[in-house]
């Protein structure tokens, strides 16, 4: 029922705060508009608490969840399966970039084993969630089974409401799996109606010849599968992978909990839309933090009508374009709090 | 001869080091070119210093040049002269938005009043070195004498030297003066040739009336100094303002000492691009930190072939957008110190 009751608890922005907050960047020492994209933002959060301010959004907390995929199979990516499971390892002993871009931004960072292959072992960060070793392959069969994808998905939001109730003011997303850009692209497909050539990327690197291929498996798998994408929870199950319902669950717990949840690259944006796809008032609490160089972040950015704070040409993953955008959404609100107004100040006006 | 001992002194970027961080990058365990704009950054970071990894940008330290400007006179900006002293007694009393951003990034901040009209009083934070009280109208007469821009040049070179051997890592621009788009504006149109109309644009907010005539403004005041952009000195003192001047010496002062200096918005890329016209190695000092709104910005970025790491739609100045890019620049030098590599991790390679 976790699932049921997270739905049922997402709601619109608060309009009054809003108003409030738009009303309070007018009065304070700047001309006004000049802060461009952080005023909106600013606004928006102010909704999402329904307080102006809003919170601070510190406390952050990083969740990176990771699995594998079946359809590897297909040879959709170069790099062999078991990167999974050691990239899990780096990011426990701290030496991956996530990790070097948590403490920069000081944000803590768990690592969720919701669907790695190989049996890990773990350290205080690893939260052993595992549901299976492994989607199937969806060239062959749904990836998941309704209530795998369901089980993933309350992975997600059981670790966004603990991360909250400990304090966390806000979430920001984190990936890994060898192969997820392949159902992530087939996700943003299904959901938006974007075809396959529209969304399919180069992910962590491949060719030309290999990039046909992945396409054409994604366009396989969608006429294979015939997706409906008012029916959210068969399209995850069918197309999705483990980490990408465990990050769409992680949203909506987030949206339930009114704390934004900060969207990395691609794994993050279709997770988002199917988030979007269960709870159309989810999309209040997300924060674009960056746009991928993967194609298809930018049909999903542009089917939730949100639009990414920073455009870096990274395509790493991991949570690294949330962390980057961290202290750019923390320096909107602070605005809100520490920035005196013309009257308080003694400024002129025009 | 502070201005010509720092000129001397400014040299090109150390090939090898960037070598190394090449090396480096491909090696670290995420996929080559995965981090898109922050792997060249941390190259061109490693060139700078000399050696590789180079030192993470920490402590920073944001000095705000302000100053006042004849050319007020001339119904450019709807602002009244007095908000010039009003911002800087914000500044120093931690109200303004660079304050906040300041706090946020753990950046310090010190205020210098290098030409503000009215007298000042102030605060631990506030350098007087006033040189003049405001510049002279450029639609009459050159804005300096060149012994004025020159002293100006040197204000901004002397704050440089004291904030590195203080023991910053990171200098960060910022300005503050009422009117100063016009003399930015048009020293972008003269040290890159480009039309008035280019460059110009709307400042802390006009409307299109007042556009029109800031261009005309702008357009005459080219036409009756007919500046040469070989002689820097003599153009600069016709066209700039104090705080542009003392901008200029800043970044010089950072490329002497071989310390990153991130640009912010049009002011401090109309002063990078006479920076640039004294000593063109100065460049390799330069990380633009935002695009701003204003048109001259981007027009003086593509002149000194740097991209800008944000695009927030900002163009407030102060330093907002030199400081929110800070954790950027810190987070792309912070990946050569941290991350872990494939062989030290024992993650496979594709």
């Amino acid at each position: 029922m976790t699932l049921e009751t997270t739905l049922a608890a997402i709601g619109p922005a608060d309009e009054p705060a809003m108003a409030a907050a738009r009303d309070l960047q007018a009065r304070l020492t700047k001309p006004a508009g000049s802060l461009g994209a952080l005023e909106e933002l600013s606004v928006r959060l102010a909704g999402l608490a329904g307080t102006c301010p809003p919170p601070l959004p510190e406390p952050a907390s990083i969740a990176v969840f990771a699995g594998d995929h079946g359809v590897h199979a297909q040879g959709v990516s170069p790099w062999p399966q078991e990167v999974t499971a050691q990239m899990v390892a780096n990011f426990v002993a701290g030496g991956a970039v996530i990790n070097a871009f948590a403490r920069q931004v000081g944000a803590s960072l768990m690592v969720v084993d919701v669907g790695v292959k190989i049996p890990l072992h773990g350290g205080d960060t690893l939260l052993d969630a595992n549901i299976r070793r492994g989607t199937r392959d969806f060239t062959v069969e749904p990836a998941m089974t309704v209530d795998e994808a369901r089980a993933a998905l309350e992975v997600g939001i059981s670790v966004a409401r603990a991360l909250v109730d400990g304090g966390a003011k806000c979430l920001l997303t984190g990936d890994m799996g060898i192969a997820n850009t392949t159902p992530a692209a087939a996700l943003v497909a299904a959901f938006t109606g974007a075809e396959p050539v529209a969304v399919t990327g180069r992910g962590t690197g491949i060719d030309d010849e290999t990039h046909a291929h992945k396409t054409a498996v994604i366009a396989g798998a969608l006429a294979t599968h015939a997706p409906d994408p008012k029916q959210p929870l068969a399209t995850l199950a069918a197309l999705g992978g483990l980490e990408h319902a465990a990050l769409a669950g992680f949203i909506l717990g987030a949206a339930e909990r009114r704390v934004p949840v900060i969207i990395d690259g691609v794994i993050a944006c279709s997770a988002a839309v199917v988030a979007a796809a269960f709870a159309p008032d989810a999309v209040a609490a997300m924060v674009a933090g960056h746009r991928s160089a993967e194609p298809g972040a930018a049909v999903a950015l542009a089917h939730l009508g949100l639009t990414p704070l920073l455009d870096l040409g990274m395509r790493l993953g991991e949570g690294t374009g949330a962390a980057l955008a961290l202290p750019i959404v923390t320096g909107a609100v602070r605005v809100l709090h520490d920035v005196a107004t013309f009257d308080s100040a003694g400024v002129s006006e025009k």
